[in-house]
């Protein structure tokens, strides 16, 4: 299953109130994503949000990391922060992965809910994945995507559960278990 | 496996030159880790730390969200970080947990390098568990806990892998992915 990418979404997204709302860029998650980006080999990460004072401030830390004083420090974080963009629209994330590989990614979310026409895949299928062409993987921040705003999304995974019943793990969080279930090495279990 | 405690130690660890530090506590990883914590049904979550004002700082956070404002607006908050308890020093969190549960907790750690003594677990051996008697997981922030500074490790868990040879997970990440597979339904994936 490569290369597999992930976009994390600041729009269409819930607020805690069933409304549709544009959420704020937060610091932590640019870096934390990144970094398991790099650790489960991911060829690319895409902060999506249309706000261009949020991408603005995107561009300054990634700057800041990549090529400023943050790199000479710290060059483990400019290799993970070297696999993130910035963009304005999922289509954006859609053509610069069209750019890189030649073919337009399948799209995959992670959703509770049953969207309608849409295929679900459980983990499994998932993980034993397409054997060929690109993957993004899409997530909400907030209280997640919206799925029916979104057009042309491939498959629905179904979101992580931990063994209780609660399900609010931080999107960091959910990143990083649902790349170990799909890509990590599981021999070393 | 039941029941799990997490620990979360900003002192000793090590900086990136190898020198032994405090590390000051970060906001995202009180949040992060409590939610993963409740998630996977964790029994508590200890944030370790020397400095008094730190500790103060984390009962103002703790308290806006389990009696303030907070839990008023986002009562799922609360029920995650009812689970954290700030504490001075890694023996206090073994005394608070001899104190739930009438027994001190085996100690647990995760580490690449070998510590001489100390048994070495896979985490399928964890996974299985003892069958009783409570588990507390230690975790490093920094560049990871000085192991051999810690008096009465019971067996060291082999650390956080993905498929690319890079090893700088965030540790709100590494802690989400070790819940997960210790402790997550492996059967839904």
């Amino acid at each position: 299953m490569t290369p597999l990418y992930v976009a994390l979404i600041h729009h269409p997204v819930r607020a805690r109130d069933g409304s549709i709302v544009t959420t704020a860029v937060t610091n932590l998650d640019v870096h934390d994503i990144a970094r398991s980006a790099r650790t489960y080999g991911l060829a690319g990460y895409f902060v999506v949000t249309p706000i261009e004072a949020q991408r603005r401030l995107v561009h300054r830390i990634l700057e800041h990391w990549t090529t400023g004083a943050g790199a000479r420090r710290t060059p483990e974080r400019t290799e993970a922060l070297a696999l993130c963009h910035v963009v304005h629209d999922l289509q954006a994330a859609i053509g610069a992965i069209r750019e890189q590989t030649g073919r337009p990614p399948r799209l995959w979310a992670t959703s509770a809910r049953r969207t309608e026409g849409v295929p679900r895949l459980t983990l499994e299928e998932a993980r034993r994945g397409p054997d060929s062409g690109p993957t993004l993987l899409l997530f909400g921040t907030g209280h997640g995507l919206v799925l029916e705003a979104i057009d042309g999304i491939d498959a629905v995974l179904p979101p992580i559960r931990g063994s209780a019943d609660y399900n609010h793990l931080s999107v960091r969080a959910a990143v990083a278990i649902l790349l170990d279930r799909l890509v990590g090495e599981h021999g070393s279990r």
